[in-house]
């Protein structure tokens, strides 16, 4: 009998997003940072599903699409690509895939990043679902990515249940509204 | 002479939207709720119109079009509906209905909301404009309810006065900008 | 030789936005206590470039576009028409002016405004780019234009940065991120 058929558990999709990265100028040190946090705090079982893309609202939205549709994944992560640069569309890209926006998350991702620096307000991340699938846009730096997931991970256990996905365990236990 | 057309005050519609509640398996507690909350706060005259339906986006939004278009609401208030699932469409339903949005309403509630439950983020709730009517999406349970229209309540007297509805006169008095 | 040519500075378009501006019931006192606050922030060379708008989407839209292409503006600010009423249509026309929208800018100017009135939700103003040009919407009472610049124009050097128009020195020195 086949463990992983009994319990595959949740495949989370860690998209990083640059060109320089994409081209091998520089190690994707995002992807590992935010790696790196899912280790800490999820306590059930998961693997993570990593890919590398150049900027481009087409490149983006395409691999979204793939990890979601093809690779199973119930909760994706972006990092990079957020800013108002002409090559930035990690937004644009994200929305492209996703049936419904969550604005909640870029509000708070904001919020909280602000108090670190005032320059803030220019990411334009952002969150959405797609079917059963949960799309969160992070920071490049591993230092924001950090305050970002501080902010809005305590919500991602419970959003995973409502839209149906495979249930997510984590330490501290996450905050789930009785009934 | 009829009273009723001397000071026909304001029409206050309160949308129920649930898939269990119009099925009749649970009582519309948070429309009570509302109509409960405007009892409180409004010294003018005043009636509530409610209504129930359940989720959609073509549903909810006929619902709105209706109380807007033909029951001549200056106020909508919905609950329900607002979550990421995928039955969840009052967002969507208030945006169609709409002629222009109001984004700092939602901002502020899931601010204010967050105080509360970190799973605050996850409401997508929204406010927005059709023609005279303002419509404003709340949370489904009662408490929630409450800490919402705490948040919004003291702009919406200004507000109606703005896009041409009738007056509200509330207690304590709402603030409105000077000339 | 032309010393324009060597340093021809940043050009700021300042658009009022008024139904009553335009047909000199007032005078527009929203451009001047931008175009005043430009001067006490902004020690590197720059100039005004004021326009008078009606209300109306195609109108507010004409000139955005106007200031940016062929004005060669890398700032725009709005003064008016972000309410809640019907001709109230400069973020309809801003966002028909660009290409990207930045969300963080209203949050954050709505927030800000919050502390001083509860009717602060009722502003829709936001900001976006459009091409190598920022455009941000500001209220049209002096003492809230001074309240959301205090906001976001701490956050302005380095947007322009990134979207690759010319730079802007400030006092106090503007942060910008390292590398």
């Amino acid at each position: 009998m086949n463990p992983e058929s009994q319990n595959p558990g949740l495949i989370i999709g860690i998209v990083t997003v640059s060109d320089r990265a994409s081209s091998g100028v520089y190690s994707p040190i995002g992807s590992d940072a935010i790696e790196q946090y899912m280790r800490e705090k999820i306590v059930s079982p998961w693997r993570p599903e990593h890919r590398l893309t150049p900027d481009g609202t087409e490149n983006v939205r395409n691999v979204l699409i793939e990890l979601t549709d093809s690779a199973g994944c119930a909760l994706i992560l972006t990092t990079g690509g957020t800013g108002p640069a002409g090559r930035d569309c990690t937004p644009e890209a994200t929305e492209a895939a996703c049936t419904r926006m969550m604005p909640g998350f870029g509000e708070l991702m904001r919020r909280e990043s602000l108090k670190q620096v005032p320059t803030a307000i220019l990411s334009r991340q952002c969150a959405g679902v797609r079917g059963r699938t949960l799309i969160v846009n992070l920071p490049g730096r591993p230092g924001s990515i950090r305050t970002c997931l501080d902010a809005v991970f305590p919500a991602i256990p419970y959003c995973l249940d409502l839209i149906g996905s495979p249930g997510m365990e984590t330490e501290p236990k996450a905050f789930r509204p009785p009934g």
